[in-house]
């Protein structure tokens, strides 16, 4: 356009480019922070940190809700009104409207409120779990969902959607209460009697044999690299550390992820490993041209799960993987005898079992874990169940879809950070993720022959194309479901997941 | 004050309070980040670093130019001109307007070109050092030195200043030529003399022995933090890591130094890490309430390291300290024989040898390599000195001061990266450093009775202690000489460090 208006509008286009580049680097700063804090940093330094990284978190939080963001957005939209629909540019924009409504969407008093109720909430939860004092808790526990419960009217509002929604909304786009019902209705009606009849199933098969330790860290963290190098990451431009709680983080071309090892076990940190480096290739894979820009950046929670789980959950702990994994494993680790035999490894790293925790879940029974927790934080917002009742609410729970009651709230309600992080409408990301997974992974095995083969020789460099053409290197160009009907040929659909399950699971071995 | 005028005032303090506060907080997240790039960050991740780094300098910068910052000074400052004039608030004030002054007298522009230019200098310099060639460099170091020219003259204009000493000022606030003149003078008048005394006493005295490695660097960082932790170093808040360039960075209440290790010598990394303690002593006795405010910040480049020095020259280069140490160092490193005695130690530490290296460079020649310096980048910033000219003149001035004629220009005027990255000015804090060193230790000496002693027993808390009162806890309250006049009784007096000198390298044995 070269009309005066356009030139206007370009003009503020680029503003808006120069201004949401600024808030991606100070996210990458505060990656890096965030990084130290959980690796490095000396635990008397905590304080410090925190100011540091509340001073960046303001600073970024202003940039972006600053009122000439919406008068630049208003005056560039008109500028792309008539660009293509699948237009970058105009799905940055969109991106940038996004962040500048949820940013501007509650007060700034009401963000700095519930960031204090949450971390004073995190500090006691550690405490109220180690006591299995979920009474002690409650009050705490109940400032943060107040504070929650006005942040998502406050959002509600703005962005006209139901309270819950507009949680939903913050850690995957587009995501509603609407479209998850029924996804999480199949899954709620199918898995309980399934994973009965994979309980059956896995009984008359030999049971599994943990390989015996110890296993030197040094050796665990040196099998773990080379397995992400398989998987392409790149230690020039990433590292892998230790922390307890494992993550992906650091910044834009300097990927970071952690894990923690047990010398009596190698198994459960490598596939810890495994799953952090699928959150990496992610990062690492997103479109470059459009670094720092809000279309650039990862689609949701939700997508970014569904690519740890593809890495974890459909390629390593296939037979194809283990194949290829099994004798490096045996010559970083020196294992030998009947538990360094493919099958065993198969069947201890696809085992089912109903347990209280959901971090140690298996594939199976793990959905099951999200949709109480999805069940119960609708109640707990709309008001429908109190913070008193939810011990009971839980345990009922846990006996109606899995089976099983905990013994007490530190295996039950207690147990997750979630909640008295204020992080209500984040759980149903897990499931989604790992639908979203088994979908994309049946389309890359159609579109890549001999993709099992290619896996089984340790060649996974088509695969991780394959992803990077179809998923990290679209950023946020396109919606979840667009970008899952582009590559798959159809929006979310729960039963391929299942059909998955189906086929792991219930296999005749 | 009640009146409506004070109120306005009081509110302006509060506000640059807070507006400072940020900025000490961005300064920081800053030094994390730099501490991480220079220990931990993988190599290809260095391009993103910059980007972020960029960013949150700019936003920094940004805060402190405000437009709002000179109103607000001047409102305050109407507010406290009935104080008195060692309050600290007041101080606090003109450390603000300081900031102001010297950030706003240079142009945004001016600041991102030289950062520019300078970066790339510094990368030629590598590869320049590395081939001997400086010619090669000139082109680029031309680029650079122009900018500083352009700095200085902006500053100079704002701040009144010739141009030179508006560059010594943005390192050790209040340091001028007239006053550096006759010290240096002095210096180069006594020491190239002297030294040759020295040489001529030391050929009387039996060679020291350097003790016989290898030492694995496990057990050298062991002795190091036992060391550093007899100074009251704190690894609750700090660290002790690896870097090529060792230094002092981390944040307020995170200070980490560095140090490299080399197997075949533990003696000069250690020596290494005792000087970067004393700049984190500094560091981490700086005032608490004043925290994240520009009074509560160090004084200068020069105040800093007479901190470093005092602890490396004074303190652990003496005999008492050698005495308590060499029995940590045998048990560490587990060292027998005649090089394990305190006066071999003794004489190896305080061994003088006129070198090309400054920092290589014992205590007695060092004030001549920065003399050398002082006289050259004068000489290029007025123009009386071209570019071309330098390696001529650097090595006339290593012969006349120093006795010695470096062989080529990597053992001459290609060894400092302080031109090449457009640090000009900066020099004389070293010698600045190191008489105030010898100062501030005879009073010590004066102040505590049996401090020999107390240090050969290991018992450093009096005067860790008695820096914290005279130096660290005064933050920039005052100026360098007011902190020195109040804790000698003089202001800086070169004599003092002629006197340590002659003690301590002409002593009879």
């Amino acid at each position: 356009m070269s009309d005066p208006a356009g030139q206007l509008s370009s003009d503020a286009y680029g503003d808006l480019k120069s201004r949401f580049r600024r808030a991606a680097l100070i996210d990458d700063a505060l990656g890096i922070l965030g990084w130290d804090q959980a690796t490095t940093m000396p635990e008397g330094s905590a304080p410090g940190r925190a100011e540091q990284m509340a001073v960046l978190s303001v600073m970024r939080h202003e940039l972006i809700v600053d009122p000439a963001v919406p008068d630049a957005i208003a005056r560039a939209k008109d500028d792309y009104s008539s660009a293509p629909a699948d237009d970058w540019d105009r799905a940055n924009l969109r991106e940038m409207e996004r962040a500048y409504s949820n940013a501007a969407a509650v007060p700034g008093a009401l963000v700095e409120a519930a960031a204090r109720a949450n971390a004073v909430c995190e500090l006691q939860w550690r405490q109220a779990r180690a006591d299995n004092d979920y009474a002690g808790l409650v009050p705490s526990l109940d400032e943060v969902l107040q504070l929650v419960r006005e942040i998502a009217s406050a959002k509600a509002e703005v962005l006209s959607l139901a309270p819950y929604d507009a949680l939903l909304d913050g850690f995957e786009p587009g995501t509603r209460t609407a479209r998850l019902d029924p996804l999480f209705d199949r899954l709620a009606g199918f898995l309980p009697d399934f994973v009965q009849t994979v309980l059956e199933h896995q009984r008359s098969r030999p049971e599994p044999v943990l390989p015996e330790g110890p296993f030197a860290i040094s050796d665990q963290r040196e099998l773990a690299m080379n397995l992400m190098q398989v998987l392409g990451f790149d230690f020039d431009s990433g590292r892998l550390d230790i922390s307890h709680h494992p993550f992906c983080g650091g910044a834009t071309g300097d990927v970071r992820i952690t894990t923690r090892y047990n010398e009596a076990d190698f198994t459960e940190s490598l596939m810890g490993v495994l799953h952090e480096t699928g959150h990496a290739l992610y990062e690492i894979g997103l479109p470059a041209e459009w670094q720092f820009q809000p279309v650039g950046g990862a689609l949701g929670m939700g997508i970014h799960e569904s690519q740890s789980l593809l890495v974890e959950m459909q390629v390593s702990r296939s037979r194809p993987f283990l194949r290829f994994a099994l004798p490096l494993m045996q010559s970083a680790l020196g294992g030998k005898g009947p538990a360094w035999e493919v099958e065993n490894l198969y069947r201890l790293y696809t085992r089912v079992a109903p347990g209280f925790i959901r971090v140690n879940a298996d594939e199976a029974t793990y959905p099951l874990h999200i949709i109480l927790r999805y069940r119960l934080e609708q109640a707990l917002l709309s008001g429908d169940l109190g913070l008193t009742d939810v011990p009971g609410a839980w345990n009922d729970g846990m006996t109606e879809l899995l089976g099983i009651t905990p013994p007490d709230d530190r295996l039950g309600c207690l147990q997750d950070v979630h909640w008295p992080s204020g992080a209500f409408g984040y759980f149903p990301t897990y499931t989604l993720g790992a639908m979203a997974a088994a979908q994309f992974y049946g389309a890359a095995q159609r579109d890549l022959p001999g993709l099992d083969d290619a896996i089984a020789d340790g060649e996974l460099g088509d695969f991780v194309a394959w992803l990077r053409t179809h998923v990290h290197g679209q950023g946020s160009s396109r919606t979840a479901d667009e970008l899952l009907t582009r590559a798959t040929g159809e929006p979310l659909n729960p039963d391929v997941f299942l059909d998955h399950l189906k086929a792991r699971y219930l296999e005749k071995s």
